[in-house]
């Protein structure tokens, strides 16, 4: 049996007991490294399941499943992601693989940033269609995820932006030359994000949405350091929220609940 | 501290570790038991956290909170909360009151059915808005519902409809009449839900959705009798999936990764 298990959002505990018991009696134990990150790393995990795990970079997950996979028909093996493992769409091509082989699978959920974004204080069924922001690079600069925002602010609906990680990436050059050198990893920030928003809004201009727009920057949700900021997109621009991970809201029409609970949890910094 | 902690979708063993330590040493311990359900009742959970639990009902909660926060500054609260404790916007209320009163209060996330719905095969960020299905009656029909799904059609992307659950509602007659004497719990099934679409789709017309509509039925999702079934918005109407909890999905544009998924995971069982 194939066991694809939600770590959750921040540190060893946030497993559920179900996860655990299958961890600690599963025959091979693999946690996926490169979508998403915990606060704690593989050593902190080894010692509170007391036993040992393998890191599955995405070479292993998309080029070499079937060593993931391996006597999955008689044993049981346990994958582990970071929040829920359906989030993203590299698992699917697993449980695929696994199904082609034969291999029974289950999926233990756990919270992933597309639920406890509710943190924030807005209403989770007042979000429109999930965003993703990728890094941009001096001659790459795609920029469809303002256009989604803006369908979304069309309808008063609230956007979650997810802000791009970049983990064992190889530069063009070290590709080309097959070289296995890794760059260190990357995520994106807040401040990065609402910076290349703004430049998106300077090419071309999109309805409802400006400078003046009000955000949330969220970042390490689920830990005892989360930090809530609530301001302006031009302001968001400039706050710095800290280690990773961060994501950011464009904030759509306001109940007045959502108002009460925003000025409840949320700082704002540069006023 | 007020903890608000939550379940997840079935079992008592779907609490994460970090809920479950919180459980067991906080000073008392309510369970919310109106908005939602798990697969077990109070004595189970009584038993794996070995003490009692009081459960909260609306009245509690909306009414009488300050019962439940009664000596909150000194000492932990655990209020739980099946699936993650901000998916209904009731326990706002609750937060909101808590602050108000000084006391200081922690979100203990948890999976629920706005991520937990990815194990039918269909990608999270594909999903538009949240549609909330209610119980209609004979005089009161109101379908604004279709209009929400309509709009998410337009753009391509899923609808995930919630519902409706009426749990301890007293009739209009021992309401006005002051009698506290409730209805048994009543929970909308898939075949009523589909129903109240097709119903709606009878009184006007609505552009993309038709009883030819794909639609995915989706019962006890995260329980060993999970089931899942993709077929016609028409068929969906007349599909027995047992026992509650069950949501429905209007699916969009299907990507061919999640058109394999569907393939996987779902059962059509009027074909």
């Amino acid at each position: 049996m194939l066991y694809l298990i939600g770590l959750g959002l921040h540190d060893p505990s946030d497993v559920t007991v179900k996860g655990l018991q299958i961890i600690k009696t599963a025959s091979r134990v693999f946690l996926e490294a490169y979508t998403s990150i915990l606060g704690v790393g593989k050593d902190e995990l080894e010692k509170f399941y007391g036993r040992e795990v393998m890191l599955a970079d995405r070479d292993l997950v998309e080029q070499n499943s079937d060593e993931i996979l391996r006597d999955a028909i008689d044993n049981d093996i346990a994958f582990l992601v970071v929040g829920d493992p359906l989030g993203a769409t590299t698992h699917s091509d697993l449980i695929v693989r696994a199904y082609e082989m034969g291999i029974k699978f289950e999926v233990i959920h756990n919270a992933s940033i597309m639920n406890a974004v509710s943190c924030c204080g807005l209403q989770l069924y007042r979000f429109g269609e999930t965003v993703s922001i990728p890094f941009w690079t001096e001659g790459w600069k795609p920029d469809s995820f303002i256009d989604k925002i803006e369908l979304n602010l069309e309808r008063g609906l609230h956007s979650l932006c997810l802000l791009d990680i970049k983990v064992k990436e190889q530069s063009i050059k070290n590709l080309m030359k097959g070289n296995k050198i890794f760059e260190p990893p990357r995520f994106m920030s807040v401040v990065q994000a609402s910076s290349q928003l703004l430049e998106a809004l300077q090419n071309r201009q999109i309805k409802g949405i400006s400078p003046k727009t009000v955000c949330v920057g969220l970042a390490r949700i689920g830990s005892p350091s989360q930090q809530l900021v609530v301001d302006t997109l031009e302001n968001m621009s400039k706050v710095d929220l800290g280690k990773p991970l961060h994501s950011l809201v464009i904030v759509g029409e306001v109940h007045p609940l959502e108002q009460t609970m925003l000025n409840i949890v949320c700082k704002t910094e540069t006023k």
